[in-house]
């Protein structure tokens, strides 16, 4: 049995969780808040209790110190030592057009994360700092890099080109890369699972719907086409963030005196179900509101499906045939009322709910959909850890093949 | 028999027809070109002959100088006297949400159009000086407005509103509006009686493809979806306009540097199929270079073949079903290799082309799908002029009952 760490390593967070591989058992995992403060906290979980300290963290080396320590607590600690660790898998969020798969870090790697960090300004150096201090603890046990943006590198220029001057692709590599890689991927290859079908033969529609939400659609395993595009902001109308926007509103918005930053605080923070609801970014929130009569928590709710029957379409029309219909993510598993709300009409392109089924299934991994209707509708969380933790113990021990390699 | 002008103003053009009405005879039409430079030139074509004027034009005033001249020449004029002229018909960009349906215009009409100079800055200015200028050639004539935006006013709020923050829209009226809207009704309204169906029920998707493009859902007569949104840029990719944009582009682009303008100058003029192609915006052009393969020109077709596709599924899962599928536009009714990739592959959502058809029927009037296809393919040559021209018709002579009337 190994023993692999998992980290998502945020700007002023760390996340961490341990899986025993191959057999793919959380050992436990934890959270470390505010990092850069003298306040920080670190929170962990496992069979053995719940670990929590305060600790002033001037940076991510701290932060590291402490996971240790908890780690390895004598008393509710995961490990009996750091050296049990054999490798450490990182969430890394942009890959550019670098990187279709997971790889080892190596010095190219690191490269290549910062060469991106252009495109993911805020993530990659964080994803970086995660790295660098993962490295120091365990000097000599394998890092790998698990991309947000590489399963997508498989769409088609059709599917990743924008209406732009070329140059703006060739000079700025302005283009879609999408995100939610991992989580797509997951549940796509967990859903075919269920189905009991091979992935040579299947296409889904994957719709990871969180405080971030995105859609993908995957032919045979790849994926041709995603709603997030150059920046996590394209695509659905999500907690905070707008989605699809005519590009000219924010011309607009400039020439009535509003500044960038303005803009950039609107479109990411203030918009999308909060910006239309006033009420909340918590799609439970807004369905409590809507039921008291609230009308722009009533629309938020319209906007917020009737853009996902958009893309189901959309993405329906560009695949000779669909076979499966994917919800994940804290909405997508949990709102048994925004699942039904999504799927109402979509009979018309094959898509037809068990209402009653999907009531009875809950957060469950379970198929929703009639016996009859062409396309099977899935629940299946997500568990993008895990799959970090697999691609991380594939790749030490050269079993990694994934079903879904770009380049082949 | 009715004479009747139509009237499409820019800011330094003037169109201009004469229909015959009830009968929809077009007795003539003609163009002015350089309005506000010194080498104006008229250019008009009837059944009389061809008119070619060079004059002087320091502005509209003096073009409708002009154009009474040219129309009522003793030689080769479509009129003996202009005051054969009952009625004028102005193709009006921009009614904001004030107006629905088209009108007589009267002082708050005018009033409606300045209101909403914000929304369309270019365009309402230079239609209300054509407006002016028609007035003064013909006191006491009525004068009717045909808004682009009017037929979409039927949109839902759960297809209008963007993720946004309530204000934008309370406070600056940012919405999705869609524009040719006179196109896509005229053409909606033909293609039902192609079909001889009755409007009341029948779906139908219409692609409008021409330098702009847009795609609308009619639902039983009304606008239920449209690709424009707060202005022309949004949507299909066009020939120079980029369509849909990751947002935060925009703001990527402003932080590298490029200015408002910039930006507004690549995403409207050097975008589309022309920065794509690095050809031309023309279609022809690009279908040339990529004949001669072109990898740039060949992307750009596909691009925007692509992006036609994803409309039409995403508009058809919105749709309980949908009867038909029109083309339209210099595009849509002329260029028989691009219909064919567009519905390549549709069969999945019912849109089966029948080749040979499609190839016959070139740009005529007709139905281009198999005998068995659940969708209709229909091309319709589209006419905005005759649609004002009937608008004002009905308008004047109290016989306007639009079948896509908002408020019943």
């Amino acid at each position: 049995m190994e023993k692999l760490l998992v980290i998502n390593c945020g700007s002023s967070s760390l996340k961490y969780e341990v899986y025993a591989m191959p057999n793919k058992t959380s050992l436990g995992k934890g959270l470390v808040e505010r990092i850069g403060s003298p306040t920080g906290i670190i929170t962990q979980k496992s069979d053995k209790g719940v670990i929590e300290l305060n600790e002033p963290l001037p940076d991510h080396d701290a932060a590291m110190v402490l996971v240790k320590k908890a780690l390895t607590d004598p008393d509710k600690g995961i490990l009996k030592a750091i050296d049990e660790i054999s490798g450490v898998g990182h969430r890394t969020v942009h890959g550019g057009e670098d990187y279709s798969t997971s790889v080892i870090i190596d010095e190219d790697v690191i490269e290549a994360i910062k060469r991106n960090t252009d495109l993911a300004p805020l993530h990659n150096p964080a994803n970086l700092t995660g790295i660098k201090a993962a490295m120091e603890m365990l000097p000599g046990v394998p890092q790998v890099a698990v991309f947000d943006t590489a399963f997508h590198q498989t769409l088609a220029p059709s599917s990743y080109l924008y209406g732009l001057p070329r140059e703006l692709y060739t000079k700025h590599k302005i283009r879609r890369y999408g995100f939610h890689g991992t989580s797509h991927r997951y549940v796509s290859k967990e859903a075919v699972k269920l189905m009991k079908r091979d992935v040579e033969n299947t296409n889904v529609i994957s719709c990871h719907l969180g405080n971030g939400a995105s859609i993908t659609a995957i032919r045979q395993g790849k994926s041709v086409e995603t709603s997030m595009g150059f920046t996590p902001l394209e695509g659905l109308v999500m907690g905070t963030r707008s989605g699809d926007l005519d590009p000219a509103i924010l011309l607009f918005l400039l020439e009535k005196g509003y500044s960038a930053e303005d803009i950039n605080k609107m479109i990411n923070k203030e918009g999308g179900l909060l910006g239309l609801s006033g009420v909340s970014n918590d799609m439970r929130d807004i369905h409590l509101a809507a039921d008291k009569g609230n009308q722009d928590a009533i629309e938020a709710l319209e906007v917020f499906a009737h853009k996902i029957r958009q893309y189901i379409g959309a993405y329906s029309a560009n695949m000779v045939k669909v076979d499966a219909l994917i919800f994940t993510g804290g909405i997508g598993e949990n709102d048994i009322r925004m699942r039904e709300m999504i799927c109402h009409r979509l009979e018309n392109i094959g898509i037809v709910m068990d209402y009653d089924r999907n009531k009875a299934n809950g957060s469950k991994p379970g198929i929703v959909s009639k016996d009859y209707s062409p396309v099977t509708i899935i629940v299946m969380p997500t568990n993008e850890e895990l799959q970090i933790a697999t691609d991380t113990y594939e790749l030490i021990n050269e079993k990694y093949k994934s079903w879904v390699l770009l380049k082949e």
